[in-house]
């Protein structure tokens, strides 16, 4: 594993040819582009044209003509070359049992704790309020009086979210602005698109002593401070943006949540936040706003109350909303942040994505590291599909079969559906022309290749007969980062296996 | 990857050094035996002595003296020296920060189709029966008519199973009998302890016309020479042994069932077969057996009517049974191997482990590829703790709590389980004296190690301030086969990673 990137530098104008994949604006198809060209314009790192079907010598020049491009100064990355095995005769697309190369999307991660990153894995037998005590306060608390920790912890994740595909992240931090502005930093020297959130807690009923904002005022304030950070390290947002976070209305008061609205709103700035994750805390949350809750407006209602519930908004979990909260959350345009591995493991419930969908929400996937055990979104888009599974055994006859999330649904969540929550519709999860090169090279190993020894392709043994949706459903559910061989950001490359 | 072994030849005397974790007796407890020295004896591959907290010099020496063995005749394999970083003083018992290597018992798999491996992660939106018709029975006919095609499946399976740390797998073939004696030849060549079944299915109802055996004497003919050709190979079946292999229910006759229970007798051989998988299953077995499953005998009822419930026989899923069916089971002293992946994948539905478990039911953990998608015995066990949380979704206050299986019982029906239902109690699972070496070195990765360019040690980053229950809880949530480093069964090396 080895990450380097200059953010700050211009990549050449760029070709990459061979297969590729990525999810369309239909949320149930993916589109095959075997034989293609994409060109990706240095400076912009946007895709300026896409080419099916080329013939190298002659399809390729004309475009780099049309383009104006030097052919000299384009570089060129062709993944069937790159793949040592791989046979290509424009027909067959891939080599009979020899693996294969395919470009797909980076994937969007909308809700991490990259404070929380070393937990991973580690929950117990517990669920989530004494997880917040026992796993998770004590740990994010030592990240604020120790840097050099923060330092290993952040930079331990952002190169691991990368080396997993995450292009772009929607990172909690800690309470701590000196922390939440070093993992600003960090993301932006490794080239990870991210929104990193200071945490905001002030409800001292509800958070410990040692770890809890001294006021509203000072919540409020010390979100400004994280702001004029990572504008100041990045003015326009390209790369990193901050976002506003309180962590869930049962830690926040009243006077935070408006004047983190107020703040919010003034400086166009995005939400995230948790909501509906656990029965328990859905009782508290109506225990603490009576008034805000009440009429059956619910948790949602409290955001809502304080103007945090916009088309800015990320909302973690929304596993037990009710059909008027999300009739609400789709009104507004907020965006549901599906964590299933989290949902699972500390035994939260199983988020109904179908009927989020049905309802006009919109979602996207969240690894929730580490109430999710995984930094990987691969593994949250198969867990959505298991988790999907288990809500549709509730069920009967059509509702059941079409509860079922499929493979292109799961992939579009990972990419599509989390760049709309995170502000990159169009931007990003897909190779259009005009949208920008966040991508994956991902390689899957063959049987007959004879790589085995020197080189670890991962679990996924291509036979050589499957069908392309079947080779995407094998790495679906047995792919891992050894199959993510390089990231690109924005036309950089960001990460590449060794 | 690689693996190599000779179960011909005797190993010599063996000590390994290190800390070594494994289940005990007790179904939710994890022993830690650190500084500990384990002696495994050449000729029967047997632990002859656990020495804790060593002094190398002294006590070693002592062991070696009272044992009989020659120091210089006996191969020394120290865990701690194998970890380039692995700090070791003797109190701390690892390095802080540097990554951690302990040895575990090797896995068994007591449910998986050798014969589906390539169709991992192939399922769509199917359940159980359509599943079979589409993806299972076409690949399966295929391995029989093509047996360069079944070394290519079966060899793949064996090496990766190996490599995911399972030392003893229950395996289906196919209908095919020189198929499934090839899958014995491999599975004897690669070292890895196996019962090997060939599938039965006589039923012309269920099975397609081009995937069935002729009568329930063709059945019966093909599992002898099977079992024959088990025997010649390994006579004593101290690698692999036969195992009688109805498929299930629905695709058998009841002469058939009857005849392989006759066989299975006769023979003193094991049993497997599918039970209560899935409800649509469920309701075509009481269709098929009226009088078999009358009075609440359920579909337990049928295999118990044909004297095929015993105490060597292995039930694959058991997602559906009555209270009535688990006591039967329990009372026949039948084990049920539980395949969280599988089950989850397919929509079968969610198994109460912990009520099996109430029940006096014996429960091992199995992948059931390709229903499930993984291969991997870390991967069910993983899902298993998932399940049981999905199960306990719908159940509240203490029986909640209880129903949540923790990672000591993860591990424990990963190991110990299974061996119970593979008839290797007392043999394999664990590091007690009299119990043979069929162990995984498991190494995972610390973040101030420098290997990471070079060396791939997994996705588990082991930052130095966990404790042991926290590591092994790591490794469950986050680990992979790259974390298992080497795997003995019988005390020979047959599996390591380059």
């Amino acid at each position: 594993m080895s990450s380097s990137t200059t953010t700050k530098t211009t990549p050449p104008n760029q070709l990459f040819l061979g297969t590729f994949i990525h999810p369309t604006s239909q949320q149930d198809e993916l589109e095959y582009l075997h034989n293609t060209a994409v060109f990706v314009e240095g400076a912009s790192g946007k895709i300026v044209a896409v080419e099916k079907d080329v013939d190298r010598t002659r399809t390729v020049d004309e475009v780099l003509v049309r383009l104006g491009w030097s052919a000299a100064e384009t570089k060129i990355f062709d993944a069937a070359a790159a793949a040592s095995h791989h046979h290509h005769d424009g027909k067959e697309k891939r080599h009979n049992g020899g693996g294969v190369r395919f470009f797909f999307p980076g994937f969007v991660d909308t809700h991490i704790h990259a404070s929380q990153y070393p937990n991973a894995g580690i929950f117990g037998k517990s669920t989530l309020l004494d997880w917040l005590n026992t796993y998770t306060f004590p740990l994010e608390a030592s990240l604020g009086q120790d840097l050099a920790k923060a330092k290993k912890v952040y930079g331990r994740c952002v190169r691991r979210t990368l080396a997993h595909g995450t292009t772009c992240a929607a990172y909690f931090a800690t309470r701590d602005v000196a922390a939440t502005n070093l993992l600003t930093d960090v993301c932006l020297a490794a080239g990870q698109r991210a929104l990193v959130g200071r945490v905001c807690m002030d409800e001292r009923k509800l958070c410990p002593e040692w770890y809890c904002d001294e006021s509203a005022g000072e919540s409020v304030q010390r979100t400004r401070e994280v702001v004029e950070h990572a504008r100041a390290v990045d003015p326009a947002g390209e790369w990193v943006r901050p976002i506003v976070t309180p962590r869930f209305a049962p830690s926040c008061t009243a006077a935070a949540m408006q004047g983190l609205s107020d703040l919010a709103k003034e400086e166009a700035l995005a939400v995230q936040t948790h909501i509906s994750e656990n029965t328990g805390e859905c009782e508290l949350v109506a225990e603490l706003f009576p008034q805000e809750t009440a009429g059956g407006r619910g948790y949602a209602g409290v955001y809502d109350a304080f103007g945090l519930l916009g088309d800015k908004t990320i909302l973690a979990h929304a596993v037990h909303l009710s059909e008027q909260e999300a009739k609400l959350v789709a009104e507004r345009g907020a965006g549901v942040s599906h964590c299933p591995c989290s949902n699972t493991a500390i035994t939260s419930g199983a988020a109904k994505v179908r009927w989020l969908l049905d309802h006009g929400v919109n979602v996207g996937l969240g690894t929730d590291v580490s109430g999710g055990y995984s930094p990987s979104v691969l593994e949250a888009a198969r867990q959505a599909s298991l988790v999907s599974r288990h809500v549709a055994m509730g069920l009967e006859g059509e509702e059941k079969e079409r509860t079922k999330l499929t493979v292109e649904e799961v992939l579009w969540l990972a990419t599509r559906g989390g760049a709309r929550l995170v502000g990159l519709e169009g931007i990003v999860g897909g190779f259009e022309v005009g949208m920008e090169w966040d991508a994956q090279l991902v390689g899957l190993g063959g049987v007959e290749g004879e790589d085995d020894e020197d080189h670890d392709a991962g679990n996924v043994d291509i036979f050589g007969w499957e069908s392309w949706d079947n080779i995407v459903a094998k790495w679906l559910f047995g792919g891992d980062d050894r199959n993510t061989t390089k990231v690109w950001v924005k036309g950089r490359l960001v990460h590449e296996r060794a």
